[in-house]
């Protein structure tokens, strides 16, 4: 039997902390009795009374433990029904429920696409709510990917799992610990980003919002331009540092916060990822210079900009690069899978995935060449042995078919395919923008169908879990066993 | 070392049976010694010749063997060379070299793309010629698939596989065996198929043509409007039957000609080929039934024979389904990876492996929720080898990069992102039309660039040989060992 004690007991813990949350947009409100403030106020008292509900009904068991499928369904639940919480503050701005579920999914999944317009309008509360839930979705995402993927086994994270037991108080204390490292390293780089991008001109307000969701690659903007309403290079060159280090491995910085620097410069997926974004940005950089008639440094500048924005699955935009040529439309539209590092915000395959399948490939050649001999596939000196090969390709293969569905689902409401397509890739690597003049980054979801929203929320949680911690769920056998 | 002299001497045996195939369109030129017969005469004679000499060149050793190594490289040269070959009577037809190469590997893979207009008034000759480089591509093709690849080891087609050693002179005699039923078994069909078309209204130059261009799932025609010329619901019965027996696997068909009738019925594959296929017919005749203001039998026909066409591979089109709304055009999309039966002549991904991907995932799920259990993956009552399962996800894997690497290839080189994209997908799995207004099924491959003419010829060889067979020639490794 499956006990659910345990789930909910950390669900409601969630909930109660969440709720805190809610009321930092009040600080920015002119008052909390009145709109939209008193929607913050009533929302974060449903949701600590929620979150009170769940541990009241939950009766403790003494000691905590969780197992992997308490553990799973944990991750999906918490992925699904943070954001419905989230969402209720939005409800007041004047969305509708599917406007302000797909609003919350995307913040809390750090994809970024948004269906609100009018940002530079609206309340500063709601715009601050917006950039805190991409925040908090962040830090989530990488206490996800350094302590819960590893301990569920999923989808090749198993590589970097360096523990043998899969239940101890230990691991617990230990996990703690993670956790709090993890909160510590994200706040200071905020705070760094939103140092920097005040000194290099920006109001304290706009610093504050673009840190959060700089960081945590999200990508939600408090202007309806996004980047493009700065206009400033150096700002730019700001952001596409900090984009980037949001989505570096967060074990390296902890371990360079604790005084190990070798080990942040010699880690192989770091380096794979910087070679790769420094080759795509010099070939569109070079292209754009040479095809058209812009000075190479203003090529390179947006080019940067924009292409590290969509491969660490950030989504900001600094103009609207389908007007580059139909060379760029097929780069971002191809950049849109990569993704960053895994245990960092960004989303998509990402590049340790993309390094092993080389060395996959490279290895099923040669036993095709010579069925007979040994063919070792190693990563980062360790051997990857055939489960974590599997997982690696079956989460391919799953995306793939999750691309196949969401596109055929939204075709059928009527979405035309360019957008069907993209919005579904988008969704699905957590990155923001998709292509075409729908959704394309001078576009906007907000025209979408009410049942087009609910589907790529569904598809946001889908890629930002990496699928397997969902799909098991669907399994009789999960609920049986 | 690689012995090449087999390889030579296969290679040469081909090419001097293929020149004799190039005096069968001289059946319908007014004189072999004027244009376009001329072009046939010459073409044949200088392809007997390179077949001759290649044999000449490559002492017999006695006793016929062929290693695994010379298998993959005769494969590869046989789907680079044949075309070469095969494009020379098309030179004379004002075509360039990456036209007619185009053109003529699109026939010999079974794709079906085309550069050529004008097809209504072009020399019946060079029609002929082009319907009967399909029907010998398919007939290759169907070899390739039976006897070849499971012999290589190749894409999970080792499941079907039913000897142990791999080198002897009995399978030599049985493959010869069995390539004579195949060829029997094509023949028979296309013949049936022209027969049919010509009863039911087609001369017998367009009956024989289209026949050749069916049973192979190849889809060239004899008009620029393809099938839409004909405006014939009974025709488009008839092709949507013979596309789909060009679809099933042959062997089934020799087993049923050798009177084993039972194990027709019972292929597990063609009965969710079929499933597969109603499924998605009464979907989209329903959709554009109760959409539109079309009579159900009306949406029925041409919703059956246009998914039918696409999903054998076939690529023929009734009229531009691109018109039916983004539905349609989404459907499409994703219908042109899903190909036939293992063994035939339609390309594309293959219902086996998409069965085998289905039981995979499912025990791959049950292995996260229980680690400790075993999964065995069955299919046709035959535990699927880890190594079969590998080659299938890798199999997919490939497909999915070779589509990235010539969408990007395609977008460089300034094509717009929808022909890139659909233009790489229909090369690769073999279909034929792409989606767009450029290569869609109303549109023609002919503006495209010179470069992407030959990058999509590459990648319809690369298809067509399901990947691994050429990039093994690749590696070092293949040419060391």
């Amino acid at each position: 039997m499956l006990t659910l004690t345990p789930v909910f007991r950390v669900l409601g813990a969630l909930l109660i902390a969440f709720s805190a949350f809610m009321l930092l947009p009040l600080l920015v409100s002119p008052s909390p009795f009145h709109q939209p403030g008193g929607a913050f106020m009533l929302s974060a008292l449903a949701t600590a009374f929620s979150g009170l509900a769940l541990i009241a009904l939950s009766p403790s068991s003494g000691s905590f433990e969780l197992t992997r499928r308490q553990g799973f369904l944990l991750t999906a639940l918490a992925w699904t029904i943070l954001p419905a919480f989230g969402a209720l503050p939005l409800l007041g701005s004047e969305l509708s429920a599917a406007d302000a579920y797909f609003e919350a999914v995307s913040a809390m999944t750090t994809t970024g696409s948004t269906v609100m317009t009018g940002l530079d309008r609206e309340a500063p509360s709601i715009l601050l709510w917006r950039s805190l839930m991409q925040a908090i979705g962040g830090v989530g995402v990488i206490v996800l990917g350094i302590i819960m993927m590893p301990f569920l086994r999923v989808g090749g994270m198993q590589l970097f799992h360096t523990e043998s037991s899969d239940r101890s108080e230990k691991i617990v204390a230990k996990a703690f610990d993670l956790a709090a490292w993890i909160f510590g390293v994200f706040v200071a780089l905020t705070m760094a980003c939103a140092a920097v991008y005040h000194i290099l001109g920006m109001h304290w307000f706009d610093a504050i919002n673009h840190a959060l969701t700089t960081v945590s690659t999200g990508g939600f903007s408090t202007h309806d331009a996004s980047f493009a309403y700065f206009d400033d290079a150096s700002l730019m060159w700001a952001a596409t540092i900090f984009m980037l280090a949001g989505a570096l491995p967060f074990v390296a910085f902890i371990r360079f916060a604790r005084g190990k620097y070798r080990a942040f410069f010699t880690d192989i997926q770091m380096r794979g990822f910087l070679t790769f974004l420094a080759a795509a940005i010099l070939l569109v950089a070079l292209t754009r210079f040479v095809r058209s008639e812009i000075p190479f440094l203003q090529s390179l500048t947006t080019s940067a900009f924009n292409i590290v924005s969509v491969v660490t699955t950030t989504g900001y935009a600094s103009e609207d690069y389908q007007l580059w040529g139909p060379f760029a439309v097929g780069v971002f539209f191809i950049l849109t899978f990569v993704g960053g590092c895994s245990g960092s915000t960004a989303g998509g395959v990402k590049i340790y995935r993309f390094q092993i399948l080389g060395r996959l490939a490279a290895a099923h050649l040669s036993r095709i060449v010579s069925p007979s001999r040994v063919h070792p596939v190693l990563y980062h000196d360790r051997k990857v042995e055939d489960e974590v090969a599997f997982s690696i390709l079956s989460f391919l293969v799953i995306l793939l078919f999750s691309l196949i569905v969401s596109t055929f689902l939204l075709a059928w409401l009527g979405v035309d395919l360019l957008t069907a397509l993209t919005g579904s890739a988008t969704a699905l690597a957590n990155v923001g923008p998709g292509l075409g003049d729908v959704i394309g980054p001078a576009g906007n979801f907000a025209t979408l169908p009410a049942a087009a929203k609910w589907i790529l929320s569904f598809m946001m949680i889908l890629g930002r879990l990496e699928f397997f911690t969902v799909l098991v769920l669907l399994t009789p056998a999960f609920w049986r066993a």
